[in-house]
């Protein structure tokens, strides 16, 4: 019996949320996988299939990889271990599987997850997407930078003290995974006298849009993606 | 006389240097508008044009800014000046002009030159592109961070000692602008024992894309781009 050759792990970043915003490349691989895989909070529908669906062709198999709402770490790792047999079992097979990952696959996503147990095994392929902070900046026209002027990329859930001292040392800053952080990064942006600088921006590239004024969010909790915005003084 | 309402000034990220890394956006706007417009060092070949090239329909009106390669702020400031005025001059006429832009137009791009100059008299819309940074992790398969690691993003082109107090600040790093910078970020890095860790890629995405540790190059200066990641310790 000739060796059948394992397929390929092609790591898609499908961008922000406009289905526009994915790459040409993108687009192709997941067209051409014999195969499509994505996780999806447990019960809930899958944002990245949900940006890249208009390009998703009938009948093609679909790895629907359920994680569990519940925060603890051993679920978590059940649910990584057993998503991975599933496109393991497809690689196996010959057939290349397109994971596809919000924003970038590398950043701040579950790819790495999937990556890490099956990248030393098989083939694989990253096809960079747009980030939700660029789409930020876009939505919000606002060059967060200027020539060499340092940018922190920091996610909301550090602990304030920290997320303080970063802030404190950087020129510009991108503050993601905002989530139900809004009032600690209102206060530690308050002590900091950034507040006042600060750009909030809800679901960039989609319907749903909208930039602001931190200040002015009223929520306690920010919408999946949203991004604040600190940018340098000219 | 009706009165001509002016064109939109649209800034159209076009990723790292692989034309498949265009969004789909990018390549309708820039398809669609009647001009374009790309900067290019005096007498050399732009780099946004050539990547975005194969999607530009002939005889479209393009606007060749040629920026000067002497580095006096005053020439800088002039060529901008006159491109701004040549990109005017076409929005008054109702075109929408498509300014061609690497990467991502708020990223450390020339296309804020010109919205400084023209975004509060015409509309605009700004397309994210793919970063350098990004298509370099790809190509190394390398997540810069895990969950809440901070991020700095530099240039190399900062003082050796602020590109120091910076780097040992931060828990990952990626540093862009190499250019002529090579020797001293390694000098940088070795002090803070972080050199062995440190992973260049030149030319991310396209067929001269090359992946190494940056402890292994030979020269003194990086082509464009390159970039150096330091990923986080797991």
């Amino acid at each position: 019996m000739p060796t059948m050759k394992p397929g390929c792990l092609l790591g898609i970043g499908v961008g922000p949320g406009d289905p526009e915003l994915l790459t040409l490349k993108a687009v192709r691989l997941l067209q051409e996988a014999p195969a499509i895989a994505f996780v999806a909070a447990d019960g809930r529908p899958s944002l990245a299939r949900h940006i890249a669906a208009r390009y998703i062709p009938p009948h093609k198999r679909e790895i629907n990889i359920a994680l569990p709402l519940d925060p603890q770490p051993q679920l978590a790792e059940a649910a990584h271990n057993e998503g991975a047999s599933r496109i393991a079992a497809e690689l196996e097979l010959g057939h290349d599987v397109a994971l596809l990952c919000e924003g970038d696959p590398l950043f701040h996503g579950s790819f790495v997850q999937f990556f890490g147990r099956l990248g030393q095994r098989y083939r694989s392929i990253v096809v960079p997407g747009i980030l939700a902070l660029n789409s930020a900046t876009a939505a919000a026209r606002l060059p967060l930078v200027w020539r060499t002027n340092p940018l922190a990329v920091l996610s909301a859930a550090l602990p304030a003290v920290l997320l303080k001292n970063r802030l404190a040392a950087s020129d510009a800053a991108a503050v993601l995974d905002i989530g139900w952080h809004v009032r600690k990064l209102k206060t530690v942006l308050a002590e900091l006298d950034l507040l006042d600088r600060a750009i909030y921006v809800e679901r960039p590239s989609t319907a749903d849009e909208r930039v602001m004024l931190l200040t002015d969010v009223a929520t306690a909790a920010a919408p999946h993606p949203a991004v604040v915005l600190i940018p340098a003084r000219r």
